[in-house]
């Protein structure tokens, strides 16, 4: 097998079969294909694209230049959920602790900031000792103890896509739906899950500005996970304003404790309260969408969600006090509102502005060595629709230094929109699913 | 400049700065930017094209990365012909003697056989004693004391090139007709040449089997050498047959002198005259093509221009004694013909297979180290609209090599169309003149 080949019949716009891609990514991660001819294919299929049946033998190939965790021995189904990130984007610290309280494994790894977007990781360290980097056995002890383990990658799962993501981050080929696709599905795999709900965001906050992106993406996930045996699905979600209020690492996570205790902004707890609904479906747990969202109402209202979490945080080293009382968690040293220049209503709002701005406040990484601010970040008290009067307070800023604050703060004020007529109804919240439908499921 | 960005653009379909694609070529050059980083653009090269001014400046690049001769001291114009490869094709042997004869300077650096086709360098060094391989300076002696010299690449012309080529061809980068074009230009334009004629060629002879690819990278040829300030005219010609008779290099040699001496087959001796006006013509040697063609043929009969390829011989190292009597050029040991199937009227070849038939006897290379035997070769008897008997021979076959003449034998038989009607004529040898027209050229 020549690897000009398989670069030319794709360069021409034809396919490749399994074994040539397994060959290919095996090569690759042996070093026996050089950088030189991968980015070439990968420029190659930037820009010609890839079958449905080439997509699956890639991300299958990277899955398995790894290790492929194996909870078969717990009894209940393992779900996960992976969202495409957003600003505000912290479900998962809610829907881990929801779903694993209904008597499911949430084998979930995750990522850190990326861009204009957060991280569920550096969440999650902003609660005092919780470890992110278990042991691969560490991280079956606390899933099989408590249901549900939140760690980062690894090294051992899926090294092909880290080798390929690193040689595509400096040849221009990152902008690709399918190589994307396979880098997510390739790594969510790995977890050994039997069900996987993609949140796939899209508007002003969003990788994919365009829906019809987003949905060309969740359709390749949906279907690439259903090649590989999965049941999964993908809802669209409106990233066109931050989710829930907070936006900042303590600040998110002490929103998300507000909504396992029934509180909280209410589009952040119905999009929890639709995720796990899913989540609950596809694994098993409950024969119909309806139900699930019950089932994820009740794990809140009976506190057994908060419970389930804190008994996570404490598996994982954490300050389980500080899920009780959120006064524990990292608080910055200034807080300053923005305040509205005209009166009017919202009517749009540049949400990676927003996301830019919590980055250079301290709250995410300009470049990978950077180090995280926890304490810092925005409470955003205005949103998409809402009457504000001049001068009024449009968000709070928590910072630690007025030089970071000086620079975020016109990015801040700049994402906003006031006009004087009220917007029409935005796209809605969740909008197309994608893949499994509930009757389906119902039917199994 | 981020190499990313540049990267990123051509991806995109968009245009890049003469600064960047500089930037570009410089940092290869100079190992600032890895092979990963340039295999990606040119891929993205290869799928998105280039505008002209961007191959303009790609040409231009390469071109200065190493030495660009100036013969500027010389009196008269210095002229070129390049052809794009075919089988059979001489002509460089009988046009640099015929234009240096007239007063015109032919400063010709040629290649070696690649794939299919013969080299001009390949075929010279089947005199004996030829030296291809001159240094800067000799080659600027025999240029002026003879008016034309013929030698090979040399290390310090368009290194870039070089290196890229290189590159492209590990990498499914070759068929693209920008990088085609900004390979052979970059090159051409260092000999320090005030005009140059293209034969592009086309048929299944050609690399360009069809038409309109031909036409377009002549055109993209023709555009790049006016953008950088030389007079050029490309001539779109058939490849449907071998040119001439003499498919091998001492064959073709002597097929030349043949030419030379008022002889050899009328295709070749017909599209000699051709190129020899206008070469003559862009010289400004003559006013119009008629008096170019004249020229020519009165540089042939009276023997002027035979004299001409005998002085460059001689100060070259070959036996200047072969030119008079060709049976001192190597010979093959046996001869073998090749017997027409049936009979009726040769309807169309296969020129490739008789090319690559001609590099399996030997006479060309399989792999770049291969040494190439001067003395075997194909003589082809029975050309396109030919009368044929069965039985009759189509080809005689020049072998040192029993075995190699079993794995050519089947090539060449198999090339030919016999059939009961005579074809309908096919495409004239000399197709579209794109470029400089001969009323312009009279105007100048």
């Amino acid at each position: 097998m020549l690897v000009t080949d398989l670069i030319r019949r794709k360069r021409d716009g034809g396919e490749l079969e399994r074994n040539e891609i397994e060959f290919l990514i095996n090569g690759y991660t042996s070093d026996a294909i050089p950088d030189y001819q991968m980015s070439a294919w990968l420029m190659a299929v930037v820009l010609r694209g890839m079958t449905r049946a080439e997509l699956a033998a890639l991300t299958e190939s990277m899955l398995n230049s790894g290790q492929v965790l194996d909870f078969s021995e717990l009894a209940a189904p393992k779900v996960d959920k992976h969202s495409t990130g957003g600003v505000g984007d912290k479900t998962s610290l809610v829907l881990a602790p929801v779903v694993a309280a209904a008597g499911l494994y949430v084998p979930m790894i995750s990522g850190r900031g990326l861009g204009h977007t957060g991280g569920t990781l550096d969440k999650l360290e902003s609660i005092p000792g919780f470890n992110v980097n278990l042991s691969a056995g560490d991280f079956r002890r606390v899933l099989e103890q408590c249901g549900a383990s939140m760690i980062g990658q690894t090294a051992e799962i899926a090294p092909a896509d880290k080798r390929v993501y690193a040689l595509r981050d400096v040849t221009g080929t990152v902008e690709s739906p399918y190589l994307i696709c396979a880098s997510i599905m390739s790594k969510k795999l790995a977890e050994g899950i039997d069900a996987l709900v993609l949140d796939v965001k899209t508007g002003s906050g969003a990788f994919m500005k365009q829906e019809k992106d987003a949905v060309f993406l969740a359709e390749l996930m949906v279907e690439t996970g259903q090649r590989l045996g999965k049941r999964i699905v993908a809802l669209i979600t409106s990233m066109d304003q931050p989710l829930g209020s907070a936006v900042g690492n303590a600040l998110e996570v002490a929103e998300c404790l507000d909504v396992l205790k029934g509180k909280g902004p209410s589009d952040l707890r119905e999009l929890c309260l639709v995720l796990s609904a899913w989540m609950f479906l596809l694994g098993k747990r409950v024969n119909a969408l309806e139900e699930g969202r019950k089932l994820a109402e009740q794990m809140i209202s009976s506190g057994t969600a908060l419970e389930k979490f804190k008994e996570m945080v404490r598996l994982q080293g954490g300050n389980a006090a500080a899920i009780d009382d959120a006064s524990l968690l990292p608080r910055a040293k200034y807080q300053a509102d923005i305040a509205s220049p005209a009166s009017g209503f919202v009517t749009s709002m540049m949400v990676e502005q927003i996301g830019t701005a919590g980055v250079l406040l301290g709250g995410g990484r300009a470049k990978k060595e950077d180090s995280v601010d926890p304490a810092v970040g925005i409470m955003v008290h205005k949103k998409l629709g809402d009457k504000v009067a001049a001068g009024e307070a449009l968000c709070t800023v928590h910072y630690n230094s007025a030089e970071r604050f000086e620079q975020a703060r016109p990015l801040i004020a700049g994402s906003y929109k006031i006009e004087a007529a009220a917007p029409e109804p935005g796209r809605p919240l969740v909008g197309r699913v994608i893949g499994e439908q509930p009757k389906a499921a119902v039917a199994t």
